[in-house]
């Protein structure tokens, strides 16, 4: 087997160790599919368990990577990220305590019926078999994807960044102790032993063993993935959200929604790109909303009619150029627009969002009824933050990410988004006329 | 507008031409996303009725096809597939009011929940957008699937294949008639105008327009689609589908499934293509199956022991070699293993198989047991004969495929599987903490 300090060399060597992967995680899916949820969970409480024991050592190991970083002239953004603290380590811990806790989705039936030939069907949830997370420098997420993956019966191949090795490789480590430890199948969770993309394009080929692809990171990594994979691949792209202020929409209401959505955390998908206004409440309410953002040290950048507005009111803009409609700024930044009538701002969304989480404020019920029908995004908000937009906060327990794609899944994808079903069709004898 | 005599030429005109397409149809999709079930069913009726008044022009321009199709020295199967007969047409103008009459899925509420906070949220079903659709020669496809992704609220751009061109342009010509007459968007269905690849590749670049792409039709095909698509594709593969006989199968039970599953219609993919037989049972029961089989002309490729019982019995066998194990022949012949317990069988399956359909026959409900839950297939079935599994006969109406996927849709695909769904979020001001 390759080892981690010297990166397989030739093509032949990637297409031999994608295939291996590939062949002993279907091998250990077939038997994960069946087992139990007390013994998935007692690996996890293993897991866990090991995860706080070993505190010291990963925090040692993880100086390594953070090492290599510093030497490489990561930004320090990206050295905290990559960096294992002893409450992140425990945070992990925690993570996985609560994925043991939630319902095992493996099982459930989604519909049962009797045909009138007295055919019984039942549809069931089950696993898909084998999934591959590809993911960039962030260690937790080894962590998080394969404990999510194992508590819905599937097996995992991880492949984490670079940055991470040293760390991955570690919890990896600690996962295939749960595993033996337990009596789960050591294939169950593997870590790609390179970080060659090179190998990365030879597992993306494996149609045959691995049913499902899904890549966590920059819009960069996704692109690869979805365009080198021949196998499905579910997207977490960028969320560009809109909140939309109707006509009539309360000012109270307006400026705490569009700072929370904005401010309380912008480098996420959920955050609030875009602020449209209704051209009627414009002079009324963005004075009040765009004092609530400056006052957050939020930049507005403006099309002309707002940008008037707000500097009557005192306040500093900067003008929006074309490409600004379409930013994800992922930063203290928010484009305002005024725009003539719903209609508008429902077109604007539709044309310039990314079809993830949008918001309309207002007290017309009508109005909102449209916004809701009409955006054709995976969250649609009524007086509300489209920060909510969130496995946790919707209540499906841990999420793998927020599917910005239409099919399987969309929006956040938690453990039974990480299943599919099977009919189980009895009969006694049935042939069919 | 390219004619269709004039086939496109550049790689420009290609580029052009997808853009074009997607954009109209992205259009339309977001009009159809909101119109009413009555409008859909009475556009799906006037289409039905068009169908019916012009049957004999509909005969007369698929001549052209069939006369381009025997110049072209195309298989008396293939051109018998291209033909329009009378009761054909018939059989598209009912199909297209049986879809008039099937509940509409959009809209469905799937889950509502209220969260501690007083939030609520709606999971409602909702039209996936733009599905494009690739296909061989059978016009009648033109047909099936304007209708199913109309009355499911999704823009469809169909692709057929060159040998039906006449015929398909003929049908959507009739489509955009009963759309205009109902005051349906115009391109809600378009027909691409081309059947070159060169403009099919550029079609499946457009991800960002385009939804989902099913490719129905041969391996070859789908492949070349699912290789070149940056799309999400619903694949519509093979079906290499067993019939087990366990240890205890009654034999005139295990005869009709046996016969059922490979004789009814062959050469389609929930047909039976391998017989597997407990060790115990095959000197009982393989004569008497074998016999069955054999009486409706399949040919059994026999491994070195069935072939010994089969000939003992006075039975024609000929030598099955390691490719049959996982053929799909689509024709009368079966290939025919012994094998040594319920967990070989089921590594059989899962080894050589393709997850499609496979069952097993017994009295032995633990056996059932065992098998419904280690096979890794879309559809398992007790004592009932694979060819069951279908839109139809598993209750949900048209169906516009069996998917071979494990995401989004698994088994037959019928209305409700073209949508997808969105969150519908309602609060009173509600911000994240």
């Amino acid at each position: 087997m390759p080892s981690a300090t010297a990166p397989i060399a030739s093509t032949d060597d990637h297409a031999a160790l994608a295939l291996r992967l590939g062949r002993a995680a279907r091998a250990a899916s077939l038997v994960l599919a069946n087992v139990p949820t007390e013994r998935k969970n007692a690996a996890l409480l293993r897991l866990a368990a090991l995860i706080d024991e070993s505190a010291a050592a990963l925090a040692e190991t993880n100086t390594r990577d953070l090492a290599a970083g510093a030497e490489a002239g990561l930004a320090p953004a990206m050295l905290d990220r990559l960096k294992l603290t002893p409450a992140r380590i425990a945070q992990m811990a925690e993570g996985v305590r609560q994925v043991a806790a939630l319902p095992d989705p493996v099982g459930d039936e989604l519909e049962r019926f009797t045909r009138p030939d007295g055919l019984e069907i039942r549809k069931v949830r089950v696993p898909i078999g084998v999934i591959a997370i590809i993911y960039e420098s962030r260690p937790n997420v080894t962590i998080d994807c394969a404990a999510l993956c194992l508590k819905s019966g599937n097996a995992s191949i991880l492949r984490g960044g670079k940055e991470a090795f040293h760390s991955n490789t570690a919890l990896a480590a600690l996962i295939a102790r749960a595993l033996a430890e337990t009596g789960l199948p050591a294939d169950a969770v593997q870590l790609m032993p390179t970080t060659d993309r090179a190998a990365l394009t030879e597992l993306l080929k494996r149609d045959d063993l691995i049913h499902c692809v899904i890549p966590r990171g920059g819009e960069g990594l996704i692109r690869f993935v979805a365009q080198n994979s021949r196998i499905p691949v579910i997207k977490h792209y960028k969320g560009v959200c809109s909140i939309y202020l109707h006509r009539d929409a309360d000012a109270a209401m307006a400026s705490a929604i569009a700072v929370n959505a904005k401010v309380q955390r912008p480098s996420v998908c959920n955050a609030a790109e875009k602020l449209l206004v209704h051209r009627d409440a414009a002079p009324s309410l963005l004075p009040v909303v765009g004092r609530a953002l400056a006052e957050k040290k939020v930049e507005l950048r403006c099309d002309p009619e707002a940008a008037r507005i707000l500097t009557a009111a005192g306040l500093a803009t900067k003008a929006a150029t074309e490409t600004d409609w379409d930013e994800e700024y992922l930063d203290l930044i928010i484009a305002v627009k005024v725009v003539d009538d719903l209609p508008a701002a429902v077109d604007f969304i539709n044309t310039h969002g990314s079809a993830h989480s949008d918001a309309i404020i207002t007290g017309d019920a009508a109005a909102a009824e449209h916004f809701l029908n009409t955006v054709d995004s995976a969250a649609v908000f009524w007086n509300a933050s489209t920060r909510f937009n969130d496995g946790f906060e919707f209540g499906l327990g841990a999420e793998i990410g927020i599917s910005t794609d239409r099919l399987h899944a969309r929006g956040p994808m938690g453990l039974r988004e990480l299943c599919t079903y099977k009919f189980r069709v009895v009969g006694r004898g049935h042939v069919r006329g």
